[in-house]
């Protein structure tokens, strides 16, 4: 049953990749895969893609496409005031997106990193520059609390960010391998109070 | 040039598929990769194993006694005093361990636990219960600091783990996906003020 290329199913392919790409890995994917994971006929699926390559970037932009509307442009996110506020918000849709497994493996930019960080190329960089751009928007969001007066000036924003940030993909780690249910709640506590000791005058946090 | 089966092959092979597997991945590994990268004939591989989960499984066990030998049995780990000392030494240990990249593709389990932890089987329940032990180690330094009035009745040893944990794995994940050499003087600046936090005294960094 050969198919046209309309945008749906391309998108509906890419949506399976996604979730396949969680468990299996991007190198994973294949046209094959990806036909009998949607019960469809590889001719449906190939005209989608020039290349294993391009096939892997096309899922890439679809986890980002997905993260960026359940994340960064979430209501919870938008609706927060910049500064502290805006910086714990877009951390927390970032546990509430990972944690409600929209991704059968997990976070996929996390699960991406760990099979492309050594593997040269395009997938790689483009999976770099988009979890880079993502550890800058909290970075620009800590300077903005801290002209603001919400943060310390003493705080290091790419410090702080590289903790807050370490605390969501440790979670995501023990949910995955340990399937510690209670990782998600951990990762809260910590960025809550790792927030908290950033705060202008939480003096004794900020002596180490 | 078929081999005897000697314990010093068979050493000499799990080292190089090790250092293999934290790039390419253990399901990358096989005996003709092997074979190759050591410039040995498959036959002089092939007969240190009964088949390629018990390969893999074998290099999961040299990956964990590297790391049990530069980490927890490290001279700096052993001469610290229990407590809040070891605690640091232990995890500065595994920092440096990490940073000495032992692994050409830096933390080996790390790079397992992305890459299994969708994949049933006896190889994920090794590295799960690896990585599961050393969390544990973790938390009881931290226990028995508290018993020895080092850190705080208010710590919950499970949640300090977690945090510092987390900055390792942030470190390794940060150096090798975007090739950030700061990664690891983040982490252990990190580690250092969340250690500090942790003291009786240390009401303000308690608090949240």
């Amino acid at each position: 049953m050969p198919r046209r290329r309309s945008p749906d199913t391309r998108r509906l392919i890419l949506d399976r990749a996604t979730d396949l790409a969680s468990v299996e890995g991007l190198e994973g994917l294949s046209i094959g895969r990806l036909a009998e994971a949607l019960e469809m006929s590889k001719s449906g699926v190939i005209g989608h893609f020039s290349s294993k390559e391009d096939l892997q970037l096309q899922t890439v932009e679809a986890a980002r496409a997905l993260f960026e509307a359940a994340v960064i442009d979430s209501q919870a996110s938008r609706r927060a005031e910049h500064g502290r506020e805006r910086l714990a918000a877009l951390v927390e849709s970032w546990i509430a997106y990972v944690a409600s497994e929209v991704f059968a493996g997990g976070c996929f930019f996390w699960a991406a990193s760990a099979e492309f960080d050594g593997r040269p190329g395009a997938v790689r960089d483009r999976v770099r520059a988009l979890t880079q751009r993502w550890l800058e928007t909290l970075e620009a969001e800590v300077r903005l609390a801290q002209r603001l007066g919400e943060v310390s000036d003493d705080e290091e924003p790419a410090q702080l960010a590289f903790e807050l940030h370490a605390f969501v993909q440790e979670a995501n780690w023990a949910r995955q391998l340990l399937d510690r249910t209670d990782a998600f709640d951990r990762a809260r506590r910590a960025v809550e109070r790792r927030i908290a000791a950033a705060a202008p005058g939480a003096l004794a946090a900020n002596d180490a």
